[in-house]
């Protein structure tokens, strides 16, 4: 038997693997288009800060070790150009050699990647516009970096690679500038929770525009004008693309293999195309949504692995399920670590699936062991049963683990009840007797339960103001940081003794600083009468951030996100 | 209502809270033999090396802030003696006033927690012993170290309070030296994980003595003389306690409570001793083994908070299961991390559990990504249909949260299939695409599947060697620090081309560095009609830090053991 493999990054190379180790008389080969197999394109970024500093680092294999060490018959700079099933033959054109030969195969797996979109603006045509998806492309910029001498760089869209990019230029000393077409950065954040990293960027002095998409562009001289919607022009030396990518389907559509409803390779459970002899994995292949069981794209090279191991297994007659992708997704953006999984609200909307939601800022270790700052985590979850459709976290430390054990949580179709039963390591320097996965789990869970009844940060105005009281529960002094337009303070502790200010025919809208001490009010309020309470999820910390940004105020800063004392669980040891 | 609670820390304070969450009306007192609540018992250690600086960051919550915030009736220095069950009355000492008092209950909670054990060795009865269980402790032996200058310090004990008081002495300057009767540090590792910190130790000059208990002590002036069971003389200048802590079962054993076959308070699924009225929590009582389903004690500081708050509902009515304790543990040793969840082998041995296991050592994040070191992980599971029974985690960095991620899957009842399909999340500075818990479920199914026969780092002895190869097939310069004794090299890469020297009629016992590219060339040599090969699980990595504690051999440093590569994944983009 003969299998032949389009691609040798993460997926294809990943499958060769597995196909090897499961059979030793097959024969493998690789056909990659490009001159590098199986080499770090998640570390791409990192190699313009020199964070990565050599070349070589980010070659994880060369072809002839992993040829020698799996037998594998892997043919670099390899062009496929047609597929014929019936023949079941390709056609593959050597770069090198210019010209064109066919290949038998029994078994193909097609692994192509997907390309950087280029929006079609006039002007983008120049050798000063770059994108970054492979080890040439991060070469060419690098040597642009150096020979040309550039100050300023415009990166176009605010995605991962966007963002590790700016982040990476800015370290190395440009002055950089985002350009992007929605209202926030990050898009597998919701808004409120990209608030949080649009302050860190800001301070940072990592420039950036929001709902402002270029228009067109003007060249003066070595230097690039770009003119958005809102009339604003930017001067640069030089523009990369990072808004995006396409599957590569070129090659499976000219085949006449399926193409799915998102623009990617349609696949069946056992990652079969449309023809059962070829098999398509990774970002060119339309996956499931774990959540919702709807068709997506979802890019990401953890998933692509998983596909090529599952894909070798039923090549060689396994019947291996790949069982869609939940899309857990993790960036460093300067000091802070930002983390997703699951769906999150704009794909629970779109995917007509209920939901609610709630906000907790915990502490990522014991407030009494130096370094701790908190985990901002939004949580989504099945307003019926509890089921966990989704979280999203940002803060300086611990943020990994929290979103991986709820991504673990969800695998396993757990419910946020669950959540406040996991017994999770604890020790001062590393969490808390009461997790932040934990704390999550009883805030969600005591809003199915009906112990509170809540609101969220752009809810106010949903409700009759005038009709409303809105009641800060904070300390004096951290109102003189800010407080809601018209909101009255009573401090949590004196609550009970002063029952008598509020007016129990009005809707009591009651917030703190992260929700802990408000959910609090709550209990009293209702336990001794109240009938309209509600509580502001995750508090003046989460709505805060959305008006600054909404507004154009200055400079909200992350570190004072961060400085606010968030230490209040019943019990911290 | 009225509910009085027995002892304000973890899950005294837990359920306080809770009991007032519920209940606006009832009355809550809070009865506390010492004059501290909800303090940071598990910092304490911390306090010695000034880490943790001030005395009032021990204390999460004074008395008074605590009372004012729940509307809690709190007294302190309040010893209670009795519990008349008929009266539903107790009888306290309040040790200011130096007189007993009588209180009523309606549902009685007994938090009284542990208290340090003191072996029965005669001359311990001195002023230079040391136990560390609350605030007055620490600050006793902070006044010692201060006031009479001691240079030397022994610790009984390797526990994880003895090792955590041994590193912040050592920080702190002190000569510290631990001794343990049993043949390891740190209980709830095996012997082969202990092995790892052992080194770690070493290079640190923290000094330790295994399986060499205290005999007698002599004093000599201000020093004491301990002669350890093999003849050995060790001088110092204090002792500290660390050999673990008994549940503190006086009350509820005079009231006619039931005590546990393990010597704590029995109490059932809700909580409740043999008395209804009375409810049990935190480390006085025997839990169940999430496991194993035996009772246990499980001295923890996250299951009591747990424990507070269900018992808090049920006293309310509510009809809450607290379902098991499995035993979460995390420690920071110097510059590495130590994390166990669920059973280690000695447990699942004693509970009659049958088990396989396997290790890996995979790097923590990606290669190419600066900082990155191994986590050797153990992982134990069912070798009938792969159920997950516990893991442990020993490195510098990302321990936690693995261990976390392995402790939600125990949970949710999964096995080590489900772990190869966990989607976490990926970046460089993260993880890797197959993230080291993705990796110990491909390991250990591996061996459910049958796609390779392993053997442990025990086991040399099992088979006839006359009648084996051993097989190294790692670099010849990697065998240059050492190789497992008779064995020969064949570096994987020229296995195949190397065949005809392996003896088909032997068994053939391979090993690598970590045990990946050994399953490689299990997979090469029995596609290729070999018919007796098994791998040695976890590599030389696993096999020779415990050869060499077990023969006395100079020190094989931690750092050495994270520098040897780990870098064998198929793909490590």
């Amino acid at each position: 038997m003969k299998v032949v493999i389009v691609g040798g990054v993460a997926g294809g190379a990943s499958a060769a693997a597995r196909l090897r180790r499961l059979d030793e008389k097959i024969e493998i080969v690789i056909l990659e288009r490009g001159a590098y197999i199986s080499y770090a394109n998640c570390g791409l970024p990192y190699y313009l800060s020199g964070k990565i500093q050599k070349e070589e680092d980010l070659v994880v294999q060369t072809p002839e070790l992993l040829g020698k060490r799996f037998n594998l018959d892997i043919r670099t700079n390899q062009e496929v150009m047609e597929i014929n099933q019936i023949k079941k033959t390709i056609l593959i054109k050597d770069q090198i050699k210019n010209k064109t030969y066919e290949e038998k195969y029994d078994k193909l797996l097609l692994s192509p990647g997907a390309k950087p979109f280029i929006p079609p603006i006039k002007g983008l045509d120049t050798d000063k516009v770059f994108s970054l998806r492979d080890i040439p492309d991060v070469l060419a910029i690098k040597e642009f970096l150096e020979k040309k001498n550039p100050k300023r760089v415009v990166i176009f869209g605010a995605g991962y690679i966007g963002i590790e990019i700016a982040e990476n230029l800015k370290k190395a000393g440009f002055i950089v500038t985002i350009i992007e077409l929605m209202d926030q950065i990050l898009g597998p954040l919701d808004y409120e929770m990209a608030t949080l990293v649009h302050q860190h960027l800001k301070e940072k002095e990592v420039e950036f525009y929001l709902s402002d998409p270029v228009q067109s562009i003007e060249h003066d001289g070595s230097c690039q004008i770009l003119i958005l919607a809102s009339g604003k022009k930017i001067k640069t030396d030089m523009i990369i693309m990072g808004v995006g990518v396409r599957p590569e389907i070129g090659l499976a559509k000219d085949a006449g293999l399926d193409i799915g409803t998102t623009g990617g390779i349609k696949v069946n459970e056992y990652l079969q195309t449309s023809d059962p002899d070829i098999y398509a994995v990774g970002d060119a292949i339309e996956v499931l949504d774990y959540i919702s069981g709807s068709a997506a794209l979802i890019p990401l090279a953890g998933p692509a692995n998983k596909q090529g191991r599952t894909a070798a297994g039923n090549i060689l007659g396994e019947r291996s399920v790949y069982n869609g992708t939940q899309g857990s997704s993790i960036i460093k953006v300067f000091d802070i670590t930002i983390a997703t999984t699951g769906n999150n609200e704009k794909l629970l909307k779109r995917n007509k699936i209920t939901y609610q939601k709630s906000y907790t800022h915990s502490p990522s270790h014991a407030g009494y062991y130096p370094g701790a700052s908190p985990i901002s985590l939004k949580i989504l979850f099945s307003p019926d049963d509890g089921k966990i459709l989704g979280a999203q976290a940002v803060g300086k430390e611990g943020v990994d683990k929290r979103i991986d054990v709820i991504a673990t949580a969800i695998r396993a179709g757990l419910s946020v009840s669950d959540l406040e039963n996991l017994e999770l390591c604890y020790a001062p320097p590393y969490g808390s007797a009461k997790d932040p996965v934990n704390m999550a789990g009883y805030v969600a869970n005591n809003i199915i339960k009906g112990d509170v009844d809540i609101f969220h940060w752009d809810e106010f105005e949903q409700h009759d103001l005038n009709n409303c009281i809105i009641l800060d529960v904070r300390k004096p002094d951290e109102c003189e940081e800010g407080i809601i337009e018209s909101a009255i303070n009573i401090p949590l502790d004196e609550l009970r003794d002063r029952l008598g200010e509020l007016d129990n025919n009005k809707m009591i809208l009651i917030y703190c600083q992260v929700g802990l001490r408000g959910y609090l009010a709550y209990r009293i309020l209702k336990l001794n009468g109240f009938s309209k309470v509600k509580n502001l999820s995750g508090g003046y910390k989460t709505y805060y951030p959305t008006t600054c940004i909404q507004s154009n105020c200055p400079l909200y800063s992350y570190e004072k996100i961060l400085k606010s004392d968030v230490l209040e669980a019943d019990s911290k040891k």
